[in-house]
């Protein structure tokens, strides 16, 4: 079993902070993102969609999606659990990973291919929108807020435990803080709190 | 345990006809979206995104999420598997899941806020972005087309088996053509013949 990798994507890393919590060993391949080796006919075959990462089984089968492969791992090894163990626990963990993928990432999404690093490392390959840009900040930091908000209430986002949806969210609000500029702002003290607890987990390293 | 529920909506029919395939019976409690009973402050309390569907337990805890409400009664019900009974079916009914929800309905729900029916029952509420949309129509159609190509191969969408993907394809394709003039070209032949089969299952007139 191998992982195709690379140190400073987000998506690759919420599988590396993911093995990290479970204390699973798997070999890493890094893939050159930069000289773009994850869009190469023979990557492709692995992954369709041409992003990392992917994880290879021994006989060659791919699991690409970050989340899909965490979920193969969750069923070979179920503990401790980070989707959950009863119905509804495993419904309410996806409820809030859903949230953080289909609102906060898609807003980031979008103010990262519609802002600067993008227009910078692929000019004119994408057609960027401003306006679309102003929308996805906006939303961004309005799912902040939203976010400080629950996190007063409890101290992780799907309750008092540490799930797979703390590990997408840290992921993502980092890439958004050092890549697309969408730092939190230092008055949510709730959403600040949660992130220097998240972040001083040995795995946050990984 | 209770559904919110409203006929026309594509992401409640999601649960619908999952319950149809399961073979489940649930109280459905209509939610009337037009007159925005989904946004009130009773609604909000069940689901603070003010969306249906939601199922309501019979303690009164609420799960929103269509695809999370279907992870809830999969784990109480998992005859016949909808989400995979093997680590590796999971994962790839996953990805599949994944990919039509991230990219497909991620296109399609863009088409759908930037177009004329929400222009027309929100005037004004939302700054619609006509830009946005050709790239979200062409982003459709292209994700159709790579549809097509991987419908030739297999008869579903994440292998022989009919599965929680198929069901939230089809939801989705159906609410883009009727609702936001997104038809399918003619010419896919395998995604229509897709269509076909997955339409024909009683399930579908949930």
């Amino acid at each position: 079993m191998k992982l195709y990798d690379y140190p400073s994507a987000p998506n690759p890393r919420r599988v590396r902070v993911y093995l990290a919590e479970k204390g699973i060993e798997v070999e890493k391949v890094n893939v050159d993102i930069l000289t773009g080796e994850h869009k190469t006919p023979e990557f492709l075959k692995k992954n369709i969609n041409g992003q990392i990462p992917v994880l290879e089984l021994d006989d060659g089968t791919c699991i690409a999606e970050s989340v899909s492969i965490c979920r193969y791992l969750e069923a070979l090894h179920p503990q401790p659990p980070l989707f959950g163990a009863t119905p509804l626990e495993i419904a309410h963990i996806d409820m809030h990973l859903r949230r953080i993928e289909l609102q906060l990432f898609r807003a980031i999404g979008t103010s990262w291919v519609n802002g600067p690093v993008v227009a910078k490392a692929a000019p004119g390959r994408f057609k960027q929108i401003p306006e679309a840009k102003e929308q996805s900040d906006a939303a961004t930091h309005a799912y902040y807020r939203r976010m400080d908000k629950e996190l007063a209430q409890r101290s992780m986002l799907a309750g008092d435990s540490y799930t797979a949806a703390d590990i997408s969210a840290m992921c993502m609000i980092d890439f958004a803080e050092q890549m697309v500029g969408l730092a939190p702002a230092a008055e949510l003290t709730h959403l600040q709190r949660w992130r220097q607890e998240v972040g001083a987990r040995p795995s946050a390293q990984a």
